[in-house]
């Protein structure tokens, strides 16, 4: 299975807990993590290739060509690095078909195959959206008018390669962000939703993408069924979403101790 | 290492749990188990048998004289059951020297090996009593005249079995219980704590019995340093004190998430 990974050297340690729980909750698959970055050394790169074969899998670091940004807007506070994601298709290996894109803040915790296998045949990428009222709202005004229907989360995106490379123009992509530049909050998610939002297979949040914070609120939703006991046996991707961070100091919530069980049998 | 547990069909499931986490965090020692009950059938002990076994460590039964007890008083709502924890060293073959008692609601989760070894050469038991001022004070009065200095708790109990067939004379334990019938609320802990609380060693309850319930307090307590990532580095026994446990319905605590875990890895 290929995995898409992109971060900086700060997110280094967040990166070996997910895919620490990734390997561990998927004993039977090897995965292919392809890494998009420009700021690790060298002896980061190579300790986290050595990590990553440990547990019987390989790292690809993608081989990315600077000067193709030399004409992309770019915005306050973020680098060219908030493209990778989208653009990451240009970058791959030609003869990749899908990928799985997972944020560094989450942790895998059940079988990821039936996910990875999702038919996206007819679709650019697969994603779960929150559905809570507040997100889908705001942000439908905020990308206006740009018709929106949800606000996916681009936390976990499931890639249809091959398609990408037939329909998506980057040239619509800088000229939206040059568009949009005072709009946009998160830039890579903005213009996932704005620009591809018809083109995204809904995955259930509950199982992909589920929002650590409010564990609450999606046992009250679902009248109960969606308990402790569901998710631990039945979701697959935990998303530590927000500024709040369980590698932080200071974190508090009804998933610390799960994660920290993973830092802890990740770095030890 | 020697383990005694003794239970009823009731806890099954989460001693399998318990186990569990004992095996997965001590993957290089091997347990004999010592399981003490009267009410369990023989296809559920076969079945527990096994699944130690596939652990790589093996089950005793641990036989019971039961016209042993027939001169034991019972209390209401108690079996003589209540008396096994505190004779287990009749009962144990004679050339066990130690052995550490574990009641099913706990979590190992890091490595046991160090409370094993504690010396205990010149006690009976070693221990740790929870250092809440309402649990030691309520419990000092309650078992005046009886001195204790605090009030043990008894869920993790490393015995010196040695000086236990020395020391302990069980007519002096039935004619406490004869006694004290009315005042007795956990009587296997009361007898403890009113007869050999002074043979005791006390144990670091936050490493060898952190309560928890009370994540919040010992924090506060240790003005932040036994956070979470204290908690989870560190602690050898996380035990589910308390009437609500986290493999039922409705519980909610700091470690639920990290239970149900274990839960998983324990029974699919």
């Amino acid at each position: 299975m290929n995995i898409l990974v992109t971060l900086d050297s700060n997110y280094i340690k967040p990166l070996k807990v997910m895919l620490k729980s990734l390997f561990l909750n998927n004993p039977e698959e090897k995965f292919a993590i392809y890494l998009m970055q420009s700021s690790i050394s060298q002896e980061e790169l190579q300790n986290l290739s050595d990590y990553i074969e440990k547990h019987g899998s390989r790292l690809e670091v993608v081989d990315i060509d600077d000067n193709y940004f030399d004409d992309a807007p770019i915005l306050l506070h973020y680098t060219k690095a908030m493209y990778y994601r989208l653009l990451a298709y240009k970058f791959l290996p030609k003869e990749l078909d899908r990928i799985l894109y997972l944020d560094p803040d989450i942790l895998v915790i059940n079988p990821i195959k039936e996910l990875y296998n999702t038919n996206i045949s007819d679709y650019l990428y697969a994603a779960a959206y929150h559905d809570f009222i507040s997100v889908k709202e705001v942000n439908k005004i905020r990308l206006n008018p740009y018709k929106i229907d949800a606000y996916y989360n681009s936390g976990v995106l499931l890639m249809n390669l091959e398609q990408q490379r037939q329909s998506i123009d980057d040239k619509r992509i800088f000229g939206f962000v040059e568009e949009n530049r005072s709009k946009l909050i998160m830039p890579d998610q903005d213009i996932l939703n704005a620009l591809y939002s018809k083109n995204i297979k809904t995955l259930d949040e509950i199982l992909y993408n589920y929002d650590a914070r409010y564990y609450r609120y999606y046992k009250i939703k679902s009248s109960g069924i969606h308990d402790m006991d569901y998710v631990i046996n039945n979701t697959v991707i935990l998303h530590f979403c927000g500024k709040r961070k369980p590698w932080k100091k200071r974190y508090s919530g009804k998933f610390h101790s799960l994660y920290k069980h993973y830092e802890r049998l990740a770095i030890y």
